[in-house]
């Protein structure tokens, strides 16, 4: 059976999150049902990562076993006709190796959280980005990010709910930066926490408000306590942006 | 009477254009009502530029004279408080001598026309951007573009509709790059005729897609026919991001 390889945003508003469940619509589930237009075989599509509900995805990717071969531009072309209307599309799709897994090839996986720091509610972006009207400082938000990068126990920054066996992660970057009216954070690992992304951002936010100092995010990776650590950003400011692969585990 | 200058930021989707009409919601008005919320007087609110039906702004620019002065800061959070939940918001206000006038004093208008250029339908941008599947090219459509700066007469490249009495305009820059799967048209003059850019857009987007020549273009220029042109481009995707004056009018 081929795999394909399939590069996919989405908007995270109307779905429970990526992962197929019985409270509501799921990204995966769509995707499924618009494969299952394609294959006489039921069709399971296993994703890289496992955003929650309103979470969005410039990037997601995912793998898929199909009964037999397309054309890649053919099956793109037809999944995305069958996934309309819903805010789904795949941007890419690439026939891989048999042993390419989605999840467990992933190496890398890239983030970015929105924050549309202005006095007006926002417009166009409404939506799209979390809206703090109070003025933050950049400065000090990227210099306690600087105190997340490298390896640690994140116990503090990961939420009630998270399943992984341990919190020690290794942040390879996390960047704060100011392009007009918006405050960009991104974040890059080989993995992350459940949460983890939106409870930095929402650290790093009251840091830019003076609430927490850098010493107090030092302290909440020290101890590990979730409390010491900020709340948990709106999801609907999330981006999944990419997910890298080793090279040798790359499109055939 | 203190006159003020507005900044204004608006999704053009549910409104009928910038200009209050009778048959649908208009931008206008959605001001004029919240500053009635401000005002025991009925309040007129004059904009630089009457966007069409589904046309966006980053930057309209309008004026309002009010019965009292209000310190900047408090009249634009008040403003916005009254225009919830319509998407539109006052990014700017500041108090203006009483001879700037929005629309008059305006000698510099900037607009977008964003294309997204890739074979996936829009997802996370869709009803901001023109979806055009099939790859344009861009070096031809910004060489097609260079013939539109300057002196010209645009007949050509006006609405049927257009009520200005002359089609002589100057066009001070039109460029077109592409930022990933985009491209983005922008557009800067004093003014521009009903549906000029729009037209500019749907022409350009006919060179890059090779079904109209660099040629074709300068031949519309000369002979004023609009059929030479090409069509009118989707209004969702045009945006007016700025509106500038003289520095003897800016604000007070």
């Amino acid at each position: 059976m081929p795999r394909y390889k399939l590069t996919i945003e989405y908007d995270g508003a109307p779905f429970v999150g990526w992962q197929a469940q019985d409270n509501g619509p799921s990204v995966q589930a769509a995707l499924e049902h618009a494969l299952g237009q394609l294959s006489p075989e039921p069709v399971r599509v296993i994703g890289a990562g496992r955003t929650d509900a309103g979470v969005h995805a410039l990037g997601q990717v995912a793998h898929v076993d199909l009964g037999r071969a397309w054309p890649a531009a053919t099956l793109k072309a037809a999944i995305n006709f069958h996934l309309r209307p819903q805010p789904v599309a795949v941007l890419d799709c690439a026939e891989v190796a048999p042993d390419f897994h989605a999840r467990f090839s992933a190496c890398e996986r890239r983030y970015l959280y929105r924050i549309l720091n202005r006095p007006a509610p926002p417009v166009l972006d409404r939506g799209r980005v979390w809206w703090v009207p109070v003025p933050l400082d950049v400065g000090k938000m990227a210099a306690a990010a600087a105190l997340l990068e490298g390896p640690h126990d994140f116990s503090a920054f990961r939420s009630s709910m998270c399943q992984a066996h341990s919190a020690q992660k290794t942040l390879d970057a996390v960047s704060v930066r100011r392009a007009g009216d918006e405050i960009r954070i991104e974040a890059r690992a080989r993995s992350f926490l459940h949460n983890q992304v939106r409870i930095i951002a929402g650290t790093l936010k009251r840091v830019g408000e003076n609430k927490t100092t850098a010493e107090d995010v030092h302290r909440a990776l020290a101890t590990g306590d979730r409390r010491e650590a900020g709340p948990t950003a709106p999801a609907a400011a999330l981006y999944l942006v990419s997910v890298g692969y080793d090279a040798s585990k790359r499109d055939s």
